[in-house]
């Protein structure tokens, strides 16, 4: 069981959607699958050039160690060696503030996470959750 | 001058369609701005777990060297070692296979690259060329 | 829909039989999931030092393109540069020989990919398919 | 003189024993060689993508400097800057803290090291011990 791409696009579009409404700075919004590659992708107009990597990290660190990237930061800043270990481990892509969210459906399988960033990292999480709820489906943040 | 969100969806959007028309297998579409940076992904239910990946290489070894992935081919077949050479000169994202197309607006002007994965490399090339003009703009993909 | 851990043990088991009943060189077996992780490995006595990663890069270029490595092996001998750049886009572990087989339920859907390493490819290829169908799933060897 | 495949399996059985015993979250639990190569991997379903990584580097960064992964972690919070450049320096694999433990033979010979990665690392160290132990062997933690 995993994400697919129109699901991927809902919690694309949803969290878009959020931003604009709450007058966020521009978005850039990755949704990967519960093997944490890459479905979909959106990085609106007026983002910097590294926008993606940033919010890629933020799923690719939650999907791949199983936690919504809250909780990461929470354990970088008891143990940032552990989180600069994993970071490596996992191939480089690992960013701990919030904006990760695990996607799960309602019986509570895990179908993969979305990452947000350009706004602050709270605002980002904000939009990444509305993103994963109009899909119907229930986001974890940490 | 570069490559806007809405633009980066019709071209996602109308190379899906044009492989979808023709019965191809599962696409996977990638377009970067003239920084050679992400601006929009989908990669369609049943492409297999790397397709981003091969996608963005051949978008991103078209703008690297301002040459559509063709062109890339043809050095790679006459000079394997100086693409192998550029693939790590330029990170490790190179795919010297037709499937990699630059977009250029009517005067000329560089705006991105696209790039598709997931049938034979001339109907990727061809979906990648179908999103372009779909845009109203034009591929180069040599 | 994936591999589990039991799924995946049969397999390694089934694999190693078949070379021990059919006096292999000792055989290293690894069980990568629908995203690419690994599950099970089992490196024999005997062998090399770098078993593990051989195996690990047929199973994984396998799972990653969505093609036994068999097919990779032919790919390989008509553009040896494309399979240089998808191993270096899929960040490095893709081995292009016989032994590394795409794992199917009776539906046809993707569980996952089992690479194995020892003997030669051939025999490598037929333990790792003697495993999968030990596990009454299908192998895909190309 | 090293750490036998049979001798690892043991080492995985019971560890994942000693997991399900106590009520862990699903364990992975990787078992190196003397030379840090792996000898085998179980990663229990339930497991996150990359939790081989985490439990590899665990049992790798202990191989590499002979000591287990609970003193690298006294060192890392002394000395962040060694831990970070070790980690470099060894190829990326090195996760300093508990849960990657050395094996020895009742002479004290060191045979390999075991990682066990999802639960507390606490927890993850115990169960890298019981399984050790299990296989008439000598846990090192620190």
């Amino acid at each position: 069981m995993t994400l697919d791409l129109e699901t991927a696009r809902t919690i694309v579009s949803a969290a878009r959607a959020h931003g604009r409404d709450n007058g966020f700075k521009p978005l850039t919004v990755v949704v990967l699958d519960a093997g944490g590659h890459v479905v979909a992708v959106e990085r609106e107009d007026g983002s910097s050039t590294r926008r993606f990597e940033i919010a890629h990290g933020k799923a690719h660190g939650a999907i791949s160690l199983g936690l919504g990237s809250r909780a990461l930061m929470a354990r970088a800043e008891q143990q940032p060696y552990f989180i600069a270990a994993a970071t490596s481990a996992v191939g480089g892509s690992l960013v701990p503030v919030p904006g990760g969210v695990l996607v799960r459906d309602p019986s509570g399988a895990l179908l993969g996470a979305v990452g947000v960033s350009g706004e602050t990292s709270d605002n980002d999480e904000a939009a990444a959750v509305a993103g994963v709820e109009a899909a119907g489906l229930t986001p974890q943040v940490d």
